[in-house]
């Protein structure tokens, strides 16, 4: 089969999603609110989910691999999260007062993570990186940031530098003012890195960094790179800024920092921390969020950091806090079952395609998983611009097969994420489905 | 009483909020994550609201005028909502892709708004206006934002200036890369405010304005202000944006826009458009707008605006649709209540500080309210700048005695908004209350 019979079989299935994204595009630029959901020929349109499942307007069920950004680790609407949000939205869902559960919240996130001293809630992820930018600004008194190439940190204009492939083109209009204050450094080369931080060290800010390079590619660390960057930072009083949006409460109870043994001066939570309702989190050193307290000083001596009308809802506190208190209590089954399976996917994907002598790296950790086409010019994955350079059609095939053929949904380029919600049945069938695509021919087009 | 007294009333009266405010200053910098939601001696901690009560920690019912920063223009957690958010828990919380529920909501705000000729969605309007300037600036290819001395546009860095009293001095520390490209004009003054953006003009990219200055004292606009710059910048090609988002459904269904016969070229709103959910919307010509279609583009042609892993949630979206449908189906029942006793409030308060010799100036529009105390220097109320100098002291004593003693809250210093929830009988309560604060002294301290 071609490419444009899987187009044909998808857009029969899903037609629909068809109709819906041809309104989408009279209201929505592009028909999507978000760049990275549109994919070739249109997104499906989802009209519920639950657990592991996802279904589109067409009644498609797919298995669901993206997991709403990868922030669903115990799948969609789980049950006892469903019934603490049921109450709650008797009971409020916007105070716009200080509240109880914000404390609970933040104190469970101490204890699992302490190198939150203190914490400051907002609404995103991408408001919590630019928060912690302005806060490394205001206490170093210096502006630039380090950041890593494909690096992302959300859609504030103070991180939206070098994060799609050509790296050193700009990431789009209207954003001349924040560039010239940012400063990328490639992953995983800690000596070419270091070697570009000392260069504008007299301005350096800060260094913000994801544990594991998430959105461009699945990444994981060399063993001395982020050691290498907070050390730096350290010696140089610079703030190390390790962003944990991704990575908190999925690649342990308490994050990457505990498994790469980092004490960053500040970092940052979203995603699993809100238990799928909104959240962004700033956490960091005592004295350097103090910073932040604005509580009987003039305007211009601590900085002003959201924030925002829903911040602290009890809605997104009361999720946050039933998620972090069932993976505590259930830390052990939770973290051994995904990560068990993140190990065999990742194994077992590599020897399928290997087998079929297509020749791909299989990158990830723990629950996280990701595949790579590798090509003549890019044989091994350890930063952003190999992952850009690899064979990113032969990843769309793959990805967009899935879909079309087995109701099977990673977003297209992007990593897939195992929640407690899927079992060895749903690798196995992912695994079936793998070489279900492979031998369809697709992949040797 | 002395305000000391009214001190003491208050701390006996939430022991166990001042419990948690202590708790909260541990692990909070200043023991807050909205600067504005502190107030002296520590701001009390809500378990619960319903309607146009508050509750808090201590079981001290309040009736609410704050109602979350303005946003639930129908109370809390109304039963049609309860109804709606239950249903859609169960049905998932974060999709993470496209969702026809987006569609809905966004036609439904298109036919209310017509200048909303295309939306795009985000999660908190500190967002929403972020990428409003980014926008703007995509299409000028100029830097400068005019904005109002006092105009409040949410946390992100491209507005956070001009913000708090003294206007001049910046809004805090690590601020220093946009403040450059911030101009600040006086609200209501068309001709000083002309002739500044005039000396910006060659690269002035837009000019933000709320139709009423809110968080800084519900200050409506002159008869032409308004209409001014919008023919400002039309006849300079400079982009024209809105703030909608304390005032979109709030002044009426159709926003201030249609009050004050504007077409702005970007609009934003929030608060109610989400009933009470976390939500950021941009809205605006249809040209403009798709300058952040990204489909088929290279990525330095574009405008990357957000977005958000929360971007079009469907608990955000339900909460908007049957937000604005209701409003949409009791239109008339709704404004005509709630703007007949803010103009009831309004003349009543005026009539009883003046029949007590006091001299305020009571401003506002519609369902929103505020009281000023003036002073020798300060006989009106035009900006930011005769608020600031007003007699401050003496609104906080206001404000902090219906509270301490008459369980009515306002945030001290903010501005009061009328619900569906209220009722003639809450307002005339607190009239009552307000000639007890009166006759109990503490006004003439």
């Amino acid at each position: 089969m071609k490419l444009d019979e899987y187009y044909e079989i998808y857009m029969k299935k899903t037609s629909t999603s068809k109709k819906y994204y041809e309104k989408a595009r009279k209201i929505f630029p592009g028909g999507i609110n978000h760049n990275i959901r549109f994919f070739y020929p249109y997104p499906f349109f989802t009209k519920e989910a639950k657990a592991n499942k996802i279904i589109d307007l067409d009644n498609n069920t797919y298995t669901d691999y993206w997991m709403g950004h990868w922030a669903l680790i115990l799948g969609h609407s789980p049950s006892y999260l469903v019934n603490s949000l049921t109450k709650q939205i008797r009971k409020g869902t916007l105070y716009g007062t200080v509240n109880d559960v914000s404390i609970d919240l933040a104190n469970i996130i101490k204890k699992l993570m302490p190198n939150a001293e203190n914490i400051r809630f907002s609404s995103t992820g991408s408001e919590a990186t630019m928060y912690a930018v302005r806060l490394a600004r205001a206490r170093t008194g210096k502006k630039i940031v380090g950041k890593i190439i494909g690096g992302w940190h959300g859609f504030n204009s103070s991180l939206l530098e070098s994060v799609n492939y050509p790296f050193e083109e700009k990431e789009g209009t209207g954003l001349d003012i924040n560039d010239k204050y940012i400063v990328s450094i490639p992953f995983n080369d800690l000596t070419k890195s270091i070697k570009i931080l000392n260069s504008v060290k007299n301005d350096l800010a800060c260094i913000i960094v994801e544990p594991i390079l998430a959105g461009a590619g699945c990444i994981p660390p060399n063993e001395d790179y982020l050691i290498g960057l907070q050390e730096f930072s350290k010696k140089n009083n610079i703030i190390f800024i390790l962003d944990e949006i991704v990575t908190g409460f999925r690649l342990s109870i308490n994050g990457a920092q505990k498994i790469f043994k980092l004490e960053p001066d500040l970092f940052t939570l979203g995603k699993i921390a809100g238990g799928g309702l909104p959240i962004g989190i700033l956490c960091g050193n005592k004295e350097i969020m103090s910073l932040a307290n604005p509580i009987n000083k003039p305007k211009n001596s601590y900085c002003a950091i959201g924030g925002g009308t829903f911040s602290t809802n009890p809605l997104s506190m009361i999720s946050g806090i039933h998620t972090l208190k069932y993976l505590k209590e259930n830390n052990n089954s939770v973290y051994k079952k995904i990560d068990n399976l993140g190990k065999y996917v990742r194994k077992e994907l590599y020897k399928l395609f290997s087998e079929n002598k297509i020749n791909v790296k299989i990158t990830g950790m723990h629950s996280m998983f990701h595949i790579h086409f590798l090509n003549n010019n890019i044989k091994q994955i350890k930063n952003a611009t190999d992952v850009a350079l690899c064979n990113k059609k032969l990843l769309f095939k793959y990805h967009f097969s899935l879909i079309a053929l087995k109701n099977i949904f990673f977003l297209p380029y992007k990593m897939g994420a195992i929640s407690y919600t899927h079992s060895k049945k749903d690798i196995d069938y992912l695994l079936r489905s793998t070489n279900y695509v492979i031998d369809s021919g697709i992949m040797k087009e």
